[in-house]
């Protein structure tokens, strides 16, 4: 075999997750219900959609590599420069290029255990070092990251408002507060893939004169185009400009570039899209309850609900509910593995879930 | 600003390429023909665009990362095991992902002065060192290629059959004498890209037992899907699956998936394009030739005509073509660069240049 750097000679040959496309070749069937990868049921808005299918025909021309229109949109969208912004290739297409920027081997990186776990496929994949913090009562810990990073002299602290996979939040005075107490040699990446689901007095005003956070934002959740791997970062336009040093220039299809221009454009979808996960989030909780689970809080697409036991529990939960055609996730490790991870579905998502649950509970527990 | 890798701040702050539309942004107006990016003006199979237009409604979902079925469908096709081809965001981001790979700061890897500038990009973005070798009468040089690395300790060798920005080929028996020759410590990044415009006789078989090849592919030119950044490597199993150490899983979009499916199960339309392309590489020539250029041979879906002086001239006549609304590039490196490379265009786009180009040569060299 051709060597390997010694870099990644050392990394292991795992992913961070697998996909249910997977499983349903696995199981020989497709699922009827896909609530595990905090997907939008509902769909990106019927512009973007349209849109899309338009940019189809030209898609013999290679996208515009700097993301112009997009950017412009986003930055018009945000009030911040358009120098501000960098798009890419999801949010975790986004994470590897910043460990790559930032991460030397050796470096120390903060994060809550049981965060992103592709966060950590990325810097464990330039060789950071990771230090892990635990949640506190489900919910991440600025306090306790910042002063964790102190401590290590870490180069980039990861912190998701709200957080995946428990679906909590903090409110933007604590936001607030943590970017203000980040180390001066520190760059808090700061993970907002679901903010747009948040309740208002979630989401710090953008300072991009501030060089030592970065935002992160994404289609993929409540814009309902995961499968178009739009992601943006915000920040420093200093900071911005090093992503041009190393991303794959062209790296964006022409098609997502369209289709998203379109999506951010239909502000109307994503408040009636925002308006079905509320009530989704209602149903879950509530099917929860009836089951005797408990429902943590969500500002998310998902809700997770506690299931009152260990990780294995859990997990046979999981399976018992694949067995039943619905695809859900949980959190990776203890205590929140505890839980089960449920994505906002439709009504008849949630209505196989109601008849699904008590079943698989019963199943899982004998 | 926070502190980069010693590795990223040494980078410039350069890109490959320019596209088109900065060029359009720049100009106030759009080109009126799009030839210079060796996209394929005769579009994507009609049943690809049905595909990706269908898909458009689906892109809530995540892709599958494992791209499954393009990859089965790709193995079929080429008749060699799934396990040895991966999918990626065109052959720019698998050959960033080879870079990571296999480069580590200080290592050798050698190239045709003048060959793709999105591989060296890659290559000194991982810190590798490029040794340069002239091309051989406006063709790469496999010879002088391997002996370099031989001279050099190389890792890499990057070679394009066809070459870009010539257009120029090495039939099977000098590919395969090549890769027999490569160094046992040494990889040969063969980039195909161009192949299926080439004559019958210039692809050697597939060997994936073999350690030291990886072929690269791509939808974006014959198969007319630039915009939509799929490009695959064929190569050892075990080769191959280093890439899930480092890639993004879900790097890939849904839409494109679908797209380059539907676009090889359409070999009919494939053929179509490649007879529509060898007729506009015939009447390019003729064109050039009308005006005194010198057309090289090509086996590519673009022509290069040599103006017959130096890069000043080529550069100007650039200008000029773009000035009356075409889009054209040229090869950056003497003594290449006293060409311009013209990418095949329909009829309307060539007529466009046969009435444009007298002025635009005129203007030139006045």
């Amino acid at each position: 075999m051709p060597r390997l750097t010694p870099l990644v000679a050392s990394l292991p040959a795992t992913v961070p997750f697998v996909g249910p496309e997977a499983q349903e070749r696995a199981r020989g069937a497709p699922f009827r219900a896909r609530l595990g990868a905090n997907e939008s049921v509902f769909g990106p808005s019927p512009r973007a959609i349209e849109a899309m299918a338009r940019a189809a025909a030209e898609t013999w021309k290679y996208p515009d590599p700097e993301n112009h229109d997009l950017r412009h949109a986003l930055a018009a969208h945000h009030g911040v420069a358009p120098e501000a912004i960098m798009v890419g290739e999801g949010i975790d297409g986004l994470l590897g290029y910043s460990a790559r920027l930032f991460i030397a081997p050796g470096d120390a990186v903060v994060t809550s255990d049981g965060a992103y776990p592709t966060f950590n496929y990325h810097v464990a994949g330039f060789g950071g070092v990771l230090h892990k913090v635990p949640y506190h009562e489900d919910r991440e810990d600025p306090g306790a990251l910042v002063a964790r990073a102190r401590e290590t002299g870490a180069r980039l602290i990861y912190f998701a408002n709200p957080d995946n996979p428990m679906g909590t939040w903090h409110d933007a005075a604590d936001v607030s507060r943590m970017i203000a107490a980040v180390p001066d040699d520190a760059l808090l990446i700061l993970d907002e893939a679901y903010i747009e689901c948040a309740p208002a007095g979630t989401v710090p005003p953008f300072d991009t004169s501030d060089r030592r956070t970065l935002r992160f934002r994404t289609f993929s959740k409540a814009y309902g185009m995961a499968g178009a791997r739009v992601g943006y970062v915000i920040g420093h336009p200093e900071t911005i400009a090093a992503y041009d040093r190393i991303r794959n220039h062209f790296g964006m299809t022409r098609i997502a570039q369209a289709g998203a221009l379109a999506a951010l454009e239909d502000q109307d979808w994503l408040a009636e899209v925002i308006s079905r996960v509320a009530e989704a989030r209602d149903r879950i909780a509530g099917i929860g309850r009836a089951n005797g689970l408990v429902p943590l809080p969500s500002a998310t697409n998902f809700v997770t609900l506690d299931c009152g036991a260990d990780g294995a529990l859990a997990r046979r939960t999981l399976g018992e509910l694949a067995a039943r055609g619905i695809f859900v996730r949980m959190p990776f490790v203890a205590p929140q593995d505890r839980c089960v991870r449920i994505s906002c579905g439709t009504s008849a998502d949630l209505d196989l879930l109601e008849v699904s649950l008590p079943a698989a509970l019963a199943a899982a527990r004998s």
